[in-house]
């Protein structure tokens, strides 16, 4: 008999990379830049028709419960999950864990972060079909995107063993995950042809996913089951971040990976949005409800509220930001700086950050 | 005895080149460029000591009566004269000249564009000083500017002979007045050494412009005076826009130039305002109360509402200006296309232009 499914969407994140869009009040997966959607309500939709809107939980932080409930609206009251404090995917995942095994400790479960951008729901969801198919026989199964150049911002994972029967060539054991990389280590993995990106994206049966947390995480395991009484916030507090790659599935020995035919990105800055938002004329990308208006201008990113007209002349290769109390205009090649702006900003003009 | 001095403040203007800073609803004039106060307001502040606030007219379009109220609250009720329509200058200070000898038909009157920046108060009363000095033997004096480029945004005076006696070496008669020239022919009359711009700022008594005005502009000066009893409107409406320059000073034989101590700026468009703004660091100019975070960025001028904070990364020579509503993001080289920029929100966005 098949499996429920259900799905997690991670929508924790607080990262400071989208500026001044983004704040601390507004993390990158309620930004709007979908035809008007936040990334969190696009996760959402590319999930129907997959797993019943009953089975997807939502993990989130407290202050921002009111901005998944504005996202998804159709969210069941006990779909939404509330992290007393931030640890990253590790704590976030075994909180999950608890709720679904309460439902249906049977289940097979999606879990994937609330801030991709992924093309085609149809290959999407086909792509989560093989995963899902490899994750029934046991194990943990990460979905791999296709490396297509030395990035350094991502981890990479070695394809072991092909797995034959359904899912052919698409499905291999993992070798080695491999945290994000330097550029040269990066070159070579790009040049064995043996490495899929990490999309943080993974399926695994509920019972495989508990015997790992057993294994390779008791304590943290032990400790969230012990506070169903109480005491969740304070143990959370106790706790250090750890990531899910870092805390089970480097050590997991059964794991698999299945090679994603969707077209991926997990718009870790400005700039990816060239990859995800529509042309706009001479290269330039609008996102969010914004106007633009270019003359002599190419290659820009361009990101402003509903209505908001933003007019470049004479510029290229920029990310030009607007937003009520904050702009942005930065060179492609140093939005990693934008890090750097945020602490400045937070000194200076903290309500702002 | 020394005649009573007048001001006449001319801030009709209605320019596109400061967009989105600077709208139809919202002229340069009133830009709050000067440590948060108005061009206007600079220019109201640059005659204390030298005009009794009394004497000092303000000329403007009825829509903008509130800004010059605003930026001049002690501005008495009577020394506001509104425009029902905008011919240019030659209309305007034919009003104004209306107003004044009224009051008093032996005054001197300064004339003085509402939309400059001018460095140095003591600089540019002292300038004023001569020039009063040199209309007060008749004839229409005109402030010229050290030509120090072969700009083509100004018109130019050649000077013919210096005037003997008080300020001796400081005052010419002119011998031509030059519309703006292309950049071949502004190369010429910069090395002759015999130009200065036309900065727009006039000293004559009001007999000298009256007489003036009878002799180049009759139909003009008797048709405004037969509106004492109404009808102005209709009558300014059948005019055509005409600049004192080309109306009167052009004509006028017994026209005289004062060589300007000050440092001047007609800041036509933004990139003047590196001329006249503070260097916040690595040649970035911020204007207005706005505040700038620059980060690898150099030569920028950056425009923003009060308080908000403009971040700039890896950028240079850019013009940066936020507003509700619009911004605009343009390199220095291409400030003049604004005015299509403007053009083109007009027809897509026209609450915006």
């Amino acid at each position: 008999m098949a499996k429920t499914i259900f799905a997690v969407i991670m929508a924790g994140g607080s990262g400071t990379r989208f500026w001044p869009a983004s704040r601390e009040s507004l993390p990158k997966q309620f930004l709007k830049v979908e035809g008007g959607h936040s990334l969190l309500r696009g996760t959402w939709s590319r999930l129907e028709g997959l797993v019943d809107p009953e089975n997807i939980l939502v993990v989130c932080g407290q202050r921002h419960a009111d901005l998944v409930r504005e996202s998804i609206p159709e969210l069941g009251e006990n779909n939404l999950i509330l992290e007393p404090v931030g640890r990253n995917t590790l704590p976030c995942l075994a909180l999950a864990q608890i709720a679904v095994r309460e439902i249906d400790p049977d289940a097979i479960q999606i879990v994937l972060p609330a801030d991709h951008i992924i093309s085609s729901r149809d290959a999407f969801q086909q792509s989560m079909g093989t995963a899902i198919h490899a994750a029934q026989s046991g194990g943990l199964v990460t979905l791999g995107i296709p490396a297509t150049s030395p990035a350094t911002g991502y981890g990479y994972i070695q394809t072991g063993e092909p797995i034959e029967g359904v899912g052919e060539g698409k499905i291999w054991t993992v070798r080695q995950f491999i945290e994000k990389p330097d550029m040269a280590r990066a070159q070579e993995l790009l040049a064995s042809g043996e490495f899929f990106w990490n999309s943080g994206i993974f399926v695994w049966t509920s019972s495989a996913f508990e015997a790992a947390l057993e294994r390779h995480a008791p304590e943290l395991w032990r400790g969230l089951l012990g506070c169903a009484e109480g005491g969740l916030e304070e143990f959370m507090e106790g706790l250090s971040p750890l990531s899910v790659d870092v805390g089970i599935l480097e050590k997991e020995e059964d794991c698999k990976v299945v090679g994603a035919e969707f077209h991926w990105s997990d718009v870790g800055s400005w700039p990816a949005l060239d990859d995800v938002l529509p042309d706009a004329g001479a290269g330039n990308r609008c996102s969010g409800e914004g106007k633009l208006i270019a003359v002599n201008a190419s290659n820009n990113v361009v990101h402003g509220p509903d209505g908001h007209v933003t007019a470049l002349i004479g510029v290229e290769g920029l990310v030009v930001v607007h937003t009520e109390g904050a702009s942005l205009v930065c060179s492609k090649e140093h939005a990693q700086d934008v890090r750097a702006v945020v602490k400045q900003v937070r000194e200076q003009a903290p309500d702002r950050a």
